[in-house]
């Protein structure tokens, strides 16, 4: 899958992924209201705004695009019947030929990690037969646990050709209250990215590993680093535009290859049409405000590597 | 919600807690033949076989315990089938009286966060109305994101008068890799529960706070000091049984009060029929097995704690 990954990069000459981290707020109106009208202000209405929106954003992006990440907490808050709209954009964006990033942050350890990694990236066996129950490409991992929590997951990746991005320096204000404490002089999260570096060499694709690292578009010295540490790894950087990172701040993140790294847009891509740079598209249009809002970022990350 | 699980714990005069984690393994042919020829072997099916297993664990042991603790990630891997029947569990436990820790470990920063915050132990909106998606009283999260990841947990428990158990020391093998790293000499767990403290106290109950830490029983002597670090916290065990761990080992995790551990086993209360121990009572007759092990345990650590 992290070839597939490369060749959609490459295809769309554009490193990004967008995030399908479909908060209510950001729905326009008309499609909370037919949804609403359909099946009432439900949690099943919840989730076919959420489905409908969604549909629309990746009809009008996913030429440009290689991945999408759809957020699972975002649709788990809707319980079950937001699930059903998880996997249903799930499978929807793997039939549009888009490399899925299951943003589900699990991580548990021996059994139970296996089962997170069998029920996401896997198939689960049942009497006979089995299964692959959400059937992402790609799964965030936590690793707090260490590698008992890991290994189950590297498992399943080998099989099943699939792979993992791990959080190492995460985007948020506080990810340092842990992630940067010193440890004989190397702050933690270096640490941790010297386990996804040992890690990924034992799910190597062709040039690189199926293991990769989550580090905050915000921290891009600390980005600088982590590049050098996991040579091999994909970074998945968050982040970018409404979180505060730039295209320039960016560069370190990736290979003299000009690959090794996917910059993930949320919040500026999805809701686009709710700036003012975007408002001309309107709220009915919301998805040609999205397909324009990835061409800026495609074009502000492509000037920012060429610049370098 | 802490309230109620210290007065179940006084009540039952057992501070323990079943993990509720129907691995197929362990549910016994005659309950997964039944489900099987009604959904076939399906996910329907497997998720069938795991709501009677539960069903029928919690039937012979409620009136004993005081608190289950089902792993999502055991419904999880069967998809939206295998988490309709983690929502009806749940359900079933609250309505038998028991508290219910959602061990779903998730962990995520700002409107994320908030998201699991409000899809596992708060109400979601939707248009004009709201609604409770999965509902545990407790939930499992995980610390690496730092206070990012945590505040929006706090702000739903403070509103829901529930709780949380923050990943502190885990109980695996390699839980030290970077959970004991040193930090200016003190371990990076003992900087976690420090935090934990300090999160709590802004979440108290009468005696004990709302924010509670997990911490392996696999560790007695990392427990000791963490007790003393986390002293208005209840400490959620894992580890006991399966795990290696033993009542004597657990001492140190509780109080003077008798209180502030709740002790979880999975594997030797569920699967207790499978135990040469409790063999007699056969596979037919699993529930009865998981009774005496219920009894066994609670029998075990009274002792323990008598003894001390």
């Amino acid at each position: 899958m992290i070839q597939k990954l490369i060749s959609n990069i490459q295809k769309t000459n554009a490193p990004i992924v967008v995030g399908l981290d479909p908060m209510l707020g950001y729905i326009p109106e008309h499609i909370q209201k037919k949804a609403y009208a359909e099946f009432g202000e439900t949690l099943e209405g919840a989730a076919e705004a959420v489905w409908q929106y969604n549909k629309e954003i990746v009809d009008c992006t996913y030429d440009l695009i290689p991945a999408v990440k759809p957020q699972i907490a975002m649709y788990e808050q809707f319980g079950i019947e937001g699930l059903k709209a998880y996997k249903k954009t799930v499978d929807y964006c793997k039939e549009k030929g888009l490399v899925v990033i299951g943003d589900v942050k699990r991580g548990d350890i021996g059994s139970t990690s296996a089962a997170y990694a069998v029920g996401h990236l896997g198939k689960v066996q049942v009497g006979s037969r089995t299964y692959a129950a959400f059937d992402e490409d790609f799964a965030t991992v936590n690793p707090y646990l260490g590698t008992d929590g890991i290994k189950p997951f590297l498992d399943v990746c080998r099989q099943e050709k699939k792979g993992i991005f791990i959080l190492v320096k995460t985007s948020n204000p506080s990810s340092g209250e842990f992630q940067d404490q010193l440890i004989d002089g190397k702050p933690l999260y270096e640490l941790v990215g010297e386990h996804v570096a040992k890690w990924g060499e034992e799910c190597m694709g062709d040039t690189y590993s199926y293991v990769g690292a989550v580090v905050g578009a915000t921290y891009p010295e600390m980005g600088k680093v982590l590049r050098k540490i996991m040579p091999k790894s994909f970074i998945l950087v968050p982040g970018y535009g409404a979180q505060g990172g730039k295209g320039k701040d960016l560069v370190h993140f990736f290979n003299e290859d000009g690959l090794g790294a996917i910059v993930n847009s949320s919040r500026g891509i999805i809701a686009a049409y709710k700036q003012e740079k975007y408002a001309k598209f309107g709220a009915e249009h919301f998805g040609e405000a999205s397909r324009a809002a990835v061409e800026d970022m495609a074009a502000d990350i492509a000037q920012a590597l060429e610049s370098r």
